[in-house]
């Protein structure tokens, strides 16, 4: 909870503004550099600076997405811009769309259930990019036989994103099966020696594999945006 | 607490599904492969994928453990699974139970009151495989009597769980007293400096006594597992 | 040094096959699955093993490399595979290379100086795969004009490979001026608390610009692997 | 929330005074020995322990600085110090201000947003020592041209304290664009591999631009009294 | 090298007893209390040491263990023992053995080649317990049809010792494929973010497949001492 | 919080006893091997095991000391022990007393005020045992002049114990002033890159001044019980 | 040993060059930015980089500084420019000198004997660029004595420059007693859990008194320049 | 090796004296104020630093003990100071020693054989200070009754130094079984997780047994100086 309800007036009346900081200047021509709109990320913002962030995109694009967002941020969001639309397990808020479908074949593999939240983060993103990604659930290395009965179809996709916690051995044994770039994308799933997502990262880094390209803990927009940079890439 | 009350219909409309994603592909032959069926960690998971996870077992399978599981959703898996029992110290729900009643030597050793509830754990998952353990609460090195009052006992054992925090000693000093195989499973019971039972991991890994395979901290559950499989192989 | 000289040849007696274990059953058909072919990683592996890996190849192959190859071992190597070429900035080995010359731009951006030790690594990896990449030296942010001076040139790349050791912000840098997906490979320049590159391996992960993949620190063959899969599979 | 409510006045009886240990020894000759007062850190002190020592202050001083005080010490701070000032977002309380307004040039650099909380902890207190600091947020390097954009103007700074979270490598990119000294605060502005602003304190420390003094992270306030130091000793 | 040659006499004559302590006091009666006798771990003991230990070996006992013995140790020991036996890849002397030959299935998996020189450890440990164990080597999940044209001979075993450097994922895939005890042997093979076998350990740890107990990284023998240890709880 | 309010019955009559473990064995012959009786942490226990313990203690003893005890478990241990004393900010709860009251003086040392409520730890134990221990708070090394004014008094002690957060460098300060043994207690005061204590502690492991025996961070119990034997010991 | 001899020349003749990558473009115009020239620091470079980037320096400046400069690299370096000197405790060469000797106060402050080694690279680079700092050795905690008979003098500098090891106490004791900005360069003078200077820097990133920058650990160049930058604004 | 052999003399010309800064300020009157004269630490000094400290302490003193110190430093003190023994194991060397034979009983436990040199350097400083301290060598928690066979004489210890590595077990086991202070050494005996001591060093800090004090890694002098305070202390 962000806004405590019960604070003095008085208090309440420094509160806002403070040093009167520009709060955000937005980087609108990222997409003619990097091919993709700037994110934002809510989490380790104030509920201010988001409405303020979300006034300055208002009167400046058609489009945006908020990751990280929880609720209340959400609703504040919302007030600004109605027609954005929230994903909670994702925690991702989606305002505006690619106009082209792609074709392309990106991947999502999920080494367990408990994965899902974070894979989400990266299907938003990538629907927000125009993309429609196809997503394995459960196909973690402890039951091998669930991957391998789909390793035909998914050999066929153009990248591949892995989300698994624990060991995250997954990536290892899917980038030995395929010849498509892997986003390993190692999440903070596990408990007690997982250090909360530590060993599942060590794990995707020194994989015996190669063909392997990791973001930080969790991070499924990053994720996605490696992939759209890879699919990007290749209509050049 | 998982599911906020007070989110508004418009939000709560999005959350479910999302991406419609399988929640979760069991692996129900796992106990022919492994000799013993899937349990399923809730910690990670909502309260929506629990749910969906205890209806897909409802219609597969006769018996189900869930570990790390807290009240509430227990209380969901009770309205699916309604004879399924809750181990509150333990935090397992059991459903169905092993058939044949066990007669080999299973010892838990605990070093503190601290680390009985991890030792539950364990206690849940050998009750669910059909074992029933001895166990010893607060044989830690301290007073070493109280465990050497006991040795013969326990020396009769074919194997042995060790519940130990702080620096774990006990492992070591009772992989120096026995032949059996010792599985020592590190406790978070500490502060400071035992780093969340990183001091009590080490430990362990680190004895001077060989003979000892350590599983994750407060792998109650791991501990179990591995006892089983040992039990399990000597009947060969 | 590997091989002591001075053993009494009652010792060497021993020492040669041991337990007989057969030493490496190599991968040949992972071109086929991955679209390269298997690497060998000389640094973990002893003189003998290596020989018998070559012995192994040459009867198989018609193309090999070797990584992290001292001079000793490619001595070896040269025995059983005359045709083996050495590079030892790189300490690579290469017999035989890709048949067909690719006409991809894949980019080397290396840091400093003492980046290019791991930057060669990917370049002999590269080569063998049958690209030819465009390298920038030194174009580390302390000068920044030196990697603005070029950037259009660098804008034109289908994947761009980073090398940095210290904080590693040149990764960030070009990440947020470019559109292709950029490869990052943190390197272990640097001394005290750069931790051997993991300074820079956090740098990497945590970068604020979106579309960066990591590898392992000083992973120069796994770098260039993930760009051969990016190229490889734009061509789908 | 520091003082539960429901205490029975049993117990309340002995929580007071305890063992009549003296709260605090306040070191009011520190101004003339370093040239700026104590300043007060409320994070680690209880409600009784800030209300003592801001009864000491108003019998010794005519300023204070409290820093990291959340709302219920503030409230508590007024009770005695009624003039005393809140600053929400910067977590501190000012009583009190240096008489001259000093004209020395101190920039202020914010990588992100979120890095601005951290910033006005600075801000606050350059404030009560009688600076006002040039602020220029969002200039972080995903999009240089932000930063560039206001070098003329930064470069006429006499010192430069930098924000910055995640991989923080907006210190090396300034330090290698101005000539005067860098102060550099690691912000824990991240999650997952930023370990909460350990991958920005050591890409900090192993800056490739020399020049860059380090404080601890999320220490605004230190930032701020190195600038001061620096101002001051260039009177000397 | 243990003993530099050029030093003076007279430095020699104070480095020989110092302060006359007892070096050892060997365990001769752990055979009864474990089942196997007290092995000698060479690497941190002088030569000295290593020549009194095996004095009081000979006297006592008409079989020995040595690991981690480099050649100048085992020239030493061989000089008390001359039958001992040296192992130079798995840097192991055996004296004795043990009489009956054992007829249980211990299979040894090795993921790389260069994991060899720690299985060989076990090997020579298993060796002089009485067992022949059964070693597939280059079975690493890179190329996973070289495990799974295994699997059903892997199967009958009665322990299995998995060692894995790197990401260690083999652990977790032979996990879920079997149904005996997987004891798993981190090895430091890897480099940069394998921080020495950290990795893999950590992977083991968390490894998604219960039933494996872990022992401490490069530990050949602690891991053959736990097979034994299952072996021989199960003839109880 | 430990016993949450709104369990449904069903849960509750399962969750008292479990496994009908025996909940703790307590140590009643300490007191004769080490000279102080057995104190019980209560930080890690549930309601239900700090109840039982405290019915078992009043069976058998004249006294007892509990530490890291919140308010919630003290309420439990008075309606047992109904003379037991709270000291709040200290976490403690005391129930009879030494009866000779000592006359050695040990010191204690704070370097801040939030130290305090570790060092109020040791108060009690020392209490606890019959010591009166004379508290010098605030004199870090910050205003080294506080230290200074005192320490013709503080010479005289027959033991120091030290606490001290953040840097911690009064350990060494202090262990250069004095004769007497040093004891050292890291406190997790501070914040960012003190890592909870562990910059603390480090520093008192490293002091360049000899003569320092460290505990556990935030250990003030153990402080006060190493201080308890060297003057034990110094009787004998 | 950089170079090794016995090398056949087959080899020989592919690593020079290797793939003809530019060795360094040096940033000539950083005095020009920064007020200092680039530093080359050598210990990452190989012996041909070093002599090659000599052979660029001397092409376009009249004066240079070779850091963490070994034996062999300074006679390389002495070839190209043989009126370069060599420092061999600080490891540095140095050509060229600023014109103007400043006579701003800087003092170093180390203290033990074993910084010294450290201090001198700042005394060296200090010396470049036209400064003669005073220097205190052995003024460290243990004997505080030391220090304190010294601080009027002291109390004079303009900055200061602390190197110290272990816990690095006198960093926080020196910003108590002067008003000058600190510069603190952590070294790794110690063993065990010092962790190679990890300590100190953690104990100077902490220290309770305000107003210290910190370096990298022994980075007396980087400790030097920060104390240059702040003289060099002070002269705005 | 400190001091290369082939080093040109013109190279050598510079080394000497290079910014001739006072090589120690030795604090003669630490005996004073702290009961024990200083101590040489060797390992982090060159030559030329240990001989005019030798010189130094030969002008001043009667009495000097030299800790960590090679062969070829003890050969250069060894001119200036010809009465100084050298102890080769324990790396001491000692000149003069406490004019009193101390009676106290101070008793050295060693974990085993590998923990004796560090154990040496205790026993060298305990000499030099005029103690004879009992050694138990190979008590380790691996065979329990080695221990337990000479608990009664150990009893009588008024100080205990425990040295052990690995998991460290042993001190936690001795405390709970005399009534003595107990200092704690943690050694880096040991490999793979041990990470060089620190296993041991966290099983010590975190033991179950209070009234341990923990000095740093392998810091046998520092263990030797708290035994001497406790002892010197109980004679107020």
């Amino acid at each position: 909870m962000k806004s405590p309800k019960n604070i003095s007036s008085q208090i309440e009346s420094l509160s806002k503004g403070d040093f009167k900081n520009k709060i955000a200047e937005l980087d609108f021509n990222r997409s003619l550099r990097c091919g993709a709109p700037e994110a934002i990320l809510c989490e380790t913002k104030s509920i201010e600076q988001i409405s303020e962030i979300a006034q300055e995109i208002v009167k400046n694009e058609t489009h945006a997405l908020f990751t990280r967002c929880d609720e209340e941020s959400f609703e504040e969001i919302q007030k600004i811009i109605p027609k954005a639309q929230y994903y909670r397990d994702a925690k991702c808020a989606i305002w505006g769309q690619a106009a082209s479908q792609k074709k392309d074949t990106i991947s999502i593999l999920c080494a367990g259930t408990s994965d899902l939240k974070v894979a989400e983060e990266a299907q938003c993103t990538l629907k927000w990019l125009g993309y429609t990604a196809d997503t394995y659930s459960d196909v973690g290395v402890a039951g091998l036989h669930r991957l391998l009965g789909k390793i035909e179809q998914i050999q066929k996709s153009q990248a591949i994103i892995v989300f698994a916690g624990m060991e995250a051995a997954l990536a290892s044994v899917i980038a030995g099966l395929v010849s498509c770039p892997i986003i390993a994308v190692p999440t903070s799933v596990g408990y007690g020696s997982s250090f909360e997502g530590l060993a599942a990262l060590l794990g995707m880094l020194n994989s015996c594999s190669p063909g392997i390209g990791v973001v930080n803990i969790d991070n499924g927009f990053g994720g996605a945006m490696l992939a759209h940079r890879i699919i990007q890439s290749s209509a050049k």
